[in-house]
Order: C-alpha cells, then sequence, then structure tokens
C-alpha cells in the first residue's frame, strides 16, 4: 500500500481513525513512541524555522496557526481555545494539522488533531518531567480534570511510572469523570476537595485548568522542596494558574522563550527573567534538576514542533494500518499549466 | 439541508466538488459573484484583522499561511509556490482553506483552493481594473501563459468586456494550450512571438509569470501612456516581473502595503515609497484612474481577505448545490471534557 497513490490525493486521518490508531498502537504504546519522537525532535531544536504561534484573538476565545519547518518536512497546525464552548457541548479545544514535503510544498497528511493534541501534549509533559522530576516521583495531583487530565495521568504512567493521582476540579463531576476512566488501569486514586489537598504528599503537580484569565490555582505554601510542576493550562496571554511567589522560587523549564514570554506563567515575570530551554536540558548543554529539593517549573504552553512530530509519528503509521481515507484536496491536471482545460474537460464530461 | 449536521463534521468540497461548483453556477457568474464578494470584502477593509502571510521559504519554493478574520469568521489559507514543479507534473500552486467561526473557533469549511486560488486572484485583478483601467478598455496582453492565464481572460471579459486577448509565453506550447482553452469563448486571440510584440495596441498588460527570481518581463520602453499594468506573477521577496523604471512612471495600487512592500513589484523601491492601497479606491476615499494617459499598476501579490471572500462565497453556494461531503474532522464527545472516554467507549465498541 502507497500512502500517496496519487498527485491529487492526501491521505486523511479522521477522528475515527485516530481513535482506532491509538488503540491499535496502543494507548501506552503509542504515548511512549509519541514522546520518543517529541524528544527527538526537541534534540535537534535548532534544525527548526521556530515562530511564536499566530494567533487571532476574540473575546470568546483564540484561534491559532502553529507552523514550523525542519527544512524537509513542513507542519502546521489549527487550534482553537474557546473556555466558553464546553457550555454549549463542544471542546475546548480542537485541531487539525497538516505535514507537508519542503521540496513540492504538496501536503502529505491532513489529520484530527484534537485527539492527537491532548496525546502530544500529555507526552510532551512526560518527556520534560522525565528530566526534571525526581527520580522517585510515583505521585501526580492534577489540578484541573477536563478533557486533558486522563492524557496526562497516562502519559506519566506510561513514561515515568507514576500510579499514584490526586484530583482536584472546582467541579467535582470532572474529577468523577476522570477516576472513571482511570479506573482499571493500575492507578491509585484520590479526589480531593481542594487543590491544596490535591498537592498533599504528591511529587509532581500538573496544573491544567481551562479559564481564560489570570487564576491562582497554587499558592506559594502549597509548594513544597522537591516538587516538579508541569503547568500545562496557562496558554494564552492574560492567562495563567500559579503564584508568582512560586515562580520566584522555582527553576523553570521553557519551550520557546519568545512564545513563552507571552503565553506562559512567566509573562508575570520581567522580560529578561531567567529560563531554561527544555531542548538544552535534553542535549546535556544545561542542567535539568540538579538537587531532590529543588523547585522545577515546566511552563509549558505547547509549541508547534511538538505537533509537528505528533504528525511526523503518525505519518509512519498510515502504511502499516491503513486507518485513513482518501481525500480529493489537490488539483492535478495531466498537464500542470493546463488548470483551466481541467475545468474545460470536466465540462465536457457532464455534458 | 442543513450544512453543519454535527458538531464533529466539517463540509468538504474536493477538487470535483469545485469544478462541478464552478460549472453549475457558470465560470463567468461565479467569477462576477466572486468579484462582487471579493469587492465588498475591499470596502470593509478596516475591520479585517491583517497580518502579512506567514512565509516558510525554501530552496525550492515557499508554502504560506495566510489568515483573517472579521471579527465573526476567521478563514486561511495554505498555499505552496514551487516553480519547478511544473517539470514534475506538479502544480506550481496548489492551497486548501478553512473558514471557521471565530465565535467558538469550529472550522464550518473545509475546501481545495487551488481553482478556487485561480478564480479569486483573477476575479481579484479585474474588480482592480475596473478602477484602474480606462473605461474603453477591450484588449489584454496576457505575458506568461501557464495555469492562471485563461482565468485571468475569463474574468476580464466576464467583468470588463474585455474580447481581445494578446498571448505571449517564453513556452510557445503554453500559449497554444491558452488559446486552445479560451477557443469558442467570444475572443480574439493572437499568439506573439516576444513580450514586446503582446503588449501592442494592448490597454491592459496582465503579467503573470512563474520563475522565482528578479526577471524583466516588461521594459520601459514597452508600456505606453493609458496602459493598466496587471502584475499578478510577482508574489514574493526575490520575485519581480517589471523593470523599475516602468514603476517610477505609473501610479501604483496595492492590496496590503505591508505585505506588497517584502513581495511585490514594489519591493525594488524605497520602503517609504508613495502606494494607494486599492480599498480606498473603492470607498472613494482616494483616486483610481484621472486620466486616460496615466499609467496604473496594479502591483498584486495576493492577500488573505481574497481568500476569506472566496471561502465565504463558497459556503454561501453550498446548502443550495449540495457539491460538499461531510469529513470526520472534529472530536465530538457527548460531555465535551470526556475526550478520553470516547477513546475507551470506541475501544469497548471494537471489542
Amino acid at each position: 500500500m502507497t500512502v500517496i497513490p496519487n498527485l491529487n490525493i492526501v491521505p486523511f486521518v479522521s477522528v475515527d481513525h485516530m481513535m482506532k490508531l491509538v488503540l491499535r498502537v496502543g494507548i501506552d504504546t503509542f504515548l511512549r513512541e509519541l514522546a520518543d519522537v517529541v524528544e527527538e525532535d526537541f534534540r535537534r531544536w535548532e534544525s527548526f524555522d521556530k515562530t511564536p504561534r499566530i494567533a487571532s484573538h476574540s473575546k470568546e476565545g483564540v484561534i491559532e496557526l502553529m507552523p514550523t519547518s525542519d527544512g524537509t518536512l513542513y507542519g502546521f497546525k489549527y487550534v482553537n481555545g474557546h473556555p466558553k464552548n464546553m457550555k454549549e457541548g463542544r471542546q475546548t479545544v480542537t485541531a487539525f494539522g497538516v505535514l507537508s514535503d519542503v521540496g513540492n510544498g504538496y501536503p502529505l497528511l491532513l489529520t484530527e488533531m484534537t485527539i492527537l493534541t491532548a496525546l502530544r501534549t500529555a507526552a510532551t509533559s512526560a518527556v520534560a518531567a522525565k528530566y526534571l522530576a525526581r527520580k522517585n516521583a510515583r505521585s501526580m495531583a492534577i489540578i484541573g480534570n477536563g478533557a486533558q487530565s486522563e492524557f496526562q495521568a497516562r502519559a506519566f504512567k506510561a513514561i515515568l511510572g507514576v500510579d499514584t493521582v490526586r484530583l482536584f476540579d472546582i467541579d467535582r463531576s470532572a474529577s468523577e469523570k476522570c477516576a472513571r476512566n482511570l479506573a482499571g488501569q493500575g492507578f491509585t486514586i484520590e479526589i480531593c476537595d481542594s487543590a491544596q489537598s490535591a498537592v498533599e504528599g504528591a511529587d509532581i503537580i500538573t496544573t491544567v485548568t481551562a479559564d481564560k484569565q489570570y487564576a491562582t490555582i497554587l499558592t506559594d505554601n502549597m509548594v513544597g522542596p522537591g516538587i516538579h510542576i508541569n503547568a500545562v493550562g496557562g496558554d494564552c496571554p492574560g492567562k495563567t494558574e500559579l503564584h508568582r511567589d512560586i515562580l520566584l522560587r522555582s527553576d523553570i523549564f521553557v519551550e520557546y522563550p519568545p512564545q513563552t514570554r507571552i503565553e506562559g506563567e512567566i509573562q508575570q515575570l520581567p522580560a529578561d527573567y531567567p529560563v531554561t530551554e527544555l531542548w538544552q536540558v535534553m542535549t546535556g548543554e544545561k542542567q535539568g534538576r540538579v538537587s531532590d529539593r529543588q523547585i522545577t517549573l515546566f511552563d509549558s504552553v505547547g509549541f508547534a514542533t511538538e505537533d509537528f512530530s505528533a504528525l511526523r509519528y503518525v505519518r509512519s503509521k498510515l502504511a502499516a494500518t491503513g486507518l485513513y481515507t482518501e481525500l480529493d484536496l489537490l488539483a492535478d491536471p495531466d498537464e500542470p499549466r493546463d488548470l483551466f482545460g481541467m475545468l474545460l474537460r470536466c465540462e465536457a464530461a457532464l455534458v
């Protein structure tokens, strides 16, 4: 089976195919393999053409395009963030993406990325924690138990062996949903009544709330020595989750500083406040965790290379699984300059 | 028939459906109606969120994202430009685009835009010429007879009544293809041996060549008084078609100056060289053509609002024609926070 049978055809992975692909590969294997690709691409950070995402903000939310290229492949993701969507039965975040051949500009893959983004975000969090959390970390508090929470739990279990999760959400039914979805998968699960209670005894704190505003999910007194904070939820200007004092006590690690300065927790800090780039920790240029009492913070906003990694990983699975359809997306006249002639021939065929 | 039957479904217009849509509406009517929408959107220029396109350049070509929004709808186009593609049997330019609801970020339409871009580029050229060419212009030289050439001819005929085309291409077979495709459609057609010969007696000169380099398609002596030049081919940094002296004798009209300064013919001129924005001519704020001896130049590079107009026009045709399919692009769990649960239920259903 060839992935690109005709020049006009682009393989398309629907939501249904993505679910089947994840299940065929296995959720844990998918997360582990995806994490490996994410890390591989972080390690060759300097080969990527990078730009902060292009955001179109409105009162209700944001629509973003996240392009990047390694000179051989080009990828971009379309993603929205609309916290009020949930009340209307819609996803806060939906996404789709495209991978293309830089050499000729033709798309090689169009795929849903709502599920894929949830997986890549979780895989990236876990990869970062591999370098930043204490080696013996087994317990994680998850503050915010929405659509991303179970993926975080599964990735931290698959990649770091975290087997205890302490859940808190301002809406208890979200925590109950999360606990239900994680049942029977080897976790010790506790639903907590407050963020304060959730972080007690946790080695890792993941914050993944959705409000589009400054919120203080974690206050300074809640964060003890040795903790790794995985701050996932703050991801646009004017949206943060952590009290500023926590940042000042932490060593801060980020994906792409020009984007994180605008969108991350560090928008609360001066523009020249020192942060470490995650890729430099992976390549050994910079240190990650250096002591068991250090507080580490991964101020994650999600970066285009992570989506690129996810697109590239999904594409690698297509031929073997056949879990895609063929989309007639590109005009392909027999003679490339004869686009108008193609229209005329279509007309003749219709008569 | 509703255009959005389910939250997970996005209407998709394939190349085949686009051709059928254009033919169902009629090529001339499609061009005229599309030109009206393009003009309507130019007239409300200030309501758009505008940015130069985001280009990823490589040795062989460019991949661009062109987003814009009017606060209610958001649109973007993915488009590549790879001049060498033609030799490999591929299109120099292929494109697809998405229109979305700003209120919730959900895509409303995914469509091929290779054919649609050819139509919108031609419609935009003709709309500009309506304001900039002499009223009695009936004859047009077309320099560069590739995929865009017939669309230009048809748009100028449908919208301005141009009925004589004088064709030149360095590859005569391209001119012959163009002449063949335009036969029997009410044109007087002449294939010329040189650009010099093509422009003789022409009221309008359209340059639409594809080389990704500085080229001098038109020299100063070839452009007489009263001419309108429709410069379509130069559309990236380092790619121009006109000798600088022509620019200095012309009144120059552009779409979006920050983008045209980088990509258009005026990249040959100082950054503060005076140009007029097309939308201001349409609204009457600025003058277009003021005399029959003036040389006008539409330095067109293609702007995101034109694609937005095209997306919005195509969407308006979907319900009545049914010429689309339904794409399972967006994850739509029954409970929006239960994305992981959707995966689990899919797993249960597969067993």
